[in-house]
């Protein structure tokens, strides 16, 4: 652990900041790592919950999963359950059901699955039928489960088109840029959805490590000012400000004493999706690694063919090294 | 572009206004047009935003298109569903579908697209059902993927009935009209659904045209304050006024010098929908243009047979001239 | 018009009044009827909506008319969907239904009928199956039909089923009861619903007709201020309190004052139902005939057999009178 | 009742305390228990509430009951109506349904139930079809009553899948520790959920017994002050502290009084999931047996094999008893 290895810096660090420390209670507990990223740079936090029980996070599963992934897991199901049921017609004996000339097992098995596939989407051609009391429990059971299962999954697809969901585009890194007579750390969003993100707020949140009058190593965290953090529309694309002002608790730190710490800079986007009026949180990580002293964003709106101005969203990234006379 | 051909007007406005206008990050970036209306009178912006992959605006599009749209793109798509496998089941072979005398291509094709619409819909009648390996294969596979796309319509049906959506009509044009021994810019709105919208709150911002001390032409936001910007229930029809007063950014203003600095003047209007419960959004934009200076409205509440206040919304934007005296 | 006869005791509310009228805006127009009563008891406006057009306010129906309409509805339109469709393959020929032996017309359309019920619903036993292009073209576009209609019920479903809504008991009356040593307006609602209402809130609003300071007649709307407002839990009743001490605008009032004046008492609850963390909003309305003057509400919460708190909803009105000395 | 078999005891209490009660109407009426919980460990409240109709918690229940019982409750429905047609069909008179070969009731009742079920589920084989018109009318009627009720319950498993709700898991006792020179009552939470529980309120509400100055024995409700009482995200643990110094109601208490006095801890917990950006409320009640002086909590958190702090979810109520010598 790099950070450690380092007293001295660090100590510079705690003489230098003068304004205080979140108290710890995040919600990360009393541990929270000195070593490794908090969130990663999707925004899902670096934690893991045990489970209390097998079924506890299906539904999460089930609607955050990717959409591929979503299809070929019912896809997959669907042939399990027809297998399953095909396993079962056979059991009970493949005569029992009208219309299938008996023959080898896979046959047998092929003709019962097309059998099964008919009942579970309750296509039921009826070219193949039951006979029998077993035969026709399973059949009447086995549509009952059909209508069940496809029941759910228009659930699960509606509430996977339903969830609240920005798409917000980060720039990859973080910049320090002369700004009003002094410098600025600045990041910028591009809204990438065809709907208007309204009342949008951002708050940014520092953590780093600090060793604390005893000597121990922490992690503390400060809010960080944004010179703006709230617009009525998040239209096209956002550049954010804070500045490097005494204010600051990193004012005067230079890009070394913000690896040292290993600092990392979280943001948090709060707003409303028009389209749907849900509330939509979307969060981003910057390590400061990902920090460019002396440098500036290239404009990112241009105009089409119209004269609309227009988000060329992947450049929103874009920027270009100043000359280091400042 | 006229507002820039002009300099002694826009200086005027300079000279004029006291009040500060609105820090310019407004979501639109920093090349806000001059030229164009930034709104459109329906609400949405004047912006066009890169798509990052060709699905990011799917569901957005199926859910805001019109109805008729809507239901002509999924019954085109059944047709072309249909078409597909029974072009399919024609390559396997008719002979592997039971129940069809083999033709010429295009009865084949009409056969088998019979028995694909079946097996779609999974009303399989079965007087043609599927035999062999292949057929039966795809003949289950398209039965799924039947119940699957009528999943997801299910889905898309719900998703758009459910989405917050305010019917208010605005008035045509913005009146100024004498109000309180001094003028007032007003606009009219009318609630056209039979649900009330209930904590109704309106902001309005002013965009205009401005040189700063250096002459360099931009666009600027001020934020209009109004007589009453919030009401419990917005149930019939509700005035706006913003007062001319000497706290207002346009007060003494022409209406030669609005159209000169291409003023837009943006409503906002926020409320719930007491049927769902959810938060609706409208927005509305006047030109310049929209403009009627000394004016009123006329009266939009009548009695109907009952003696119960009655709203006459296609009378929303009617008003009466004024004697040119004042 | 009984208000307008009696000047005399409208000039007196004038008199006594000191606390200032809300602003007329309230979404009523200025117009508002100073005859009848502005809400209904079931919380309605008494007010009508011209539509814009006849498409305008059908989810509006759908979803908040009775389930026993709604059922009734639906199976009606079931019934009209065959009836037509039975028309459509008799016109086309029942010739083109095999398995139809051909009748009279009234057997042909019930068999057709019947063929279109199940294609419809996609249950298509098959015993009968179209033939020839045209019936195949129509049984194909129904059963596209019927899945769609189906599709789109089950989204009205899911929508009544999930409208937020609370089940709030009002009292009947409106006490005039001692209250700490002077008098307070009594109002109880209790929760008739299993689930909590949390951070409930309630808002009174009094209307009544006043002359102005030129003889003309107005209904002014004043807000009345609650001993509590606002409580973490609606659990069982709830008994409201409106002191009629001198903040009151209507203290020292007589019934006789509030009946000529028309008074309306407006009760506006909001709160979250704990089972869908869905806000909801409930309306009430009390005329002055509602008042009664010196009585007390009976306990409304007994325990059962287990000694639990236990809500009698149906008492949540009864009260009985005090002795009129006081 | 042992809390009023002890006067001394109350009426110290009575003195002890400087704070102000709540308000006495929190909506349990005025009848509040004495004697029992008013909250259970599950924050379900301790009361009962009369129906109104037979209907109305219908919907409540279908939601909130156990998934085992959800299935069982709609496949004994589904059994059920089928035996119900089954009836019908043989009342009319199984020679009605094609394909059957007539036997003995149970033999006609099996038959005319698959039959039945067929109908029900939309498979319809066709093996067996109705003929006449009573059956055919019964058959149609059925097919419509089965789509409706697989819309149903589609409805209600999307109810039931996006009911806004939170996992989290409380400590079992309350314990009081040494905290920043003082004593604090503490209680721990941890987040069972894979999703971040954003903008996490806590509230804490104390009720016991006490004697008014007439000595009439009532229940009072305090809240209590937490150093922290909300967080940005309560990703994996959280341990809350009320310090008891002379601001808290319960300041130099023994455990002894809150067991006479019968104290109930109410712990209402507020926070939105951001999966589906809904509020989740929870609540939790320690009874003041659930109070262990002077103890620690033991950590919670670990690293897993990979570094990342990890939630032992079934240790959040581990604890370990101090010295006794504070």
């Amino acid at each position: 652990m790099r950070a450690s290895d380092q007293p001295s810096n660090l100590s510079i660090l705690i003489r230098k900041i003068k304004s205080k420390p979140l108290d710890r209670e995040l919600g990360f507990g009393r541990t929270a790592t000195t070593e490794s990223r908090l969130m990663n740079p999707d925004g899902s936090f670096n934690v893991q919950r045990q489970r209390l029980n097998i079924w506890d996070n299906t539904h999460y599963h089930l609607i955050t999963m990717s959409w591929w992934w979503f299809f070929w897991l019912i896809f997959g199901s669907f042939i399990l359950m027809n297998c399953l049921f095909s396993l079962i017609y056979n059991i009970i004996g493949i005569q029992h059901l009208n219309g299938i000339v008996a023959g080898g097992f896979l046959h047998n098995f092929a003709q019962a699955y097309f059998f099964s596939s008919q009942t579970l989407t309750t296509v039921g051609y009826g070219h193949v039928s039951p006979n029998g009391l077993l035969a026709n429990v399973i059949a009447s059971c086995e549509s009952f489960l059909g209508l069940l299962t496809f029941a759910l999954i228009s659930g699960l697809l509606y509430g996977r088109f339903s969830r609240p969901q920005a798409k917000i585009v980060f720039s990859e890194k973080m910049l320090v840029a002369p700004y009003k007579n002094e410098q600025g750390l600045m990041f910028r969003m591009g809204n990438a959805r065809r709907s208007e993100l309204i009342e949008t707020e951002v708050q940014i949140l520092l953590a780093f490590n600090q060793r604390d009058e005893n000597g121990l190593l922490g992690r503390n965290f400060y809010p960080l000012e944004l010179e703006i953090n709230k617009i009525n529309f998040f239209s096209l694309s956002w550049t954010l400000v804070h500045p490097l002002n005494d204010k600051s608790p990193i004012y005067n730190f230079s890009l070394q004493d913000l690896l040292d710490a290993r600092a990392e800079i979280m943001v948090l986007v709060k707003g409303t999706d028009e389209t749907n009026q849900q509330q939509v949180h979307t969060r981003h990580s910057y390590m400061a690694d990902d920090l460019v002293w002396n440098a500036r964003f290239r404009p990112v709106i241009g105009r089409n063919a119209k004269g609309m101005p227009h988000l060329i969203t992947r450049k929103i990234g874009e920027y270009e090294e100043l000359r280091k006379d400042i």
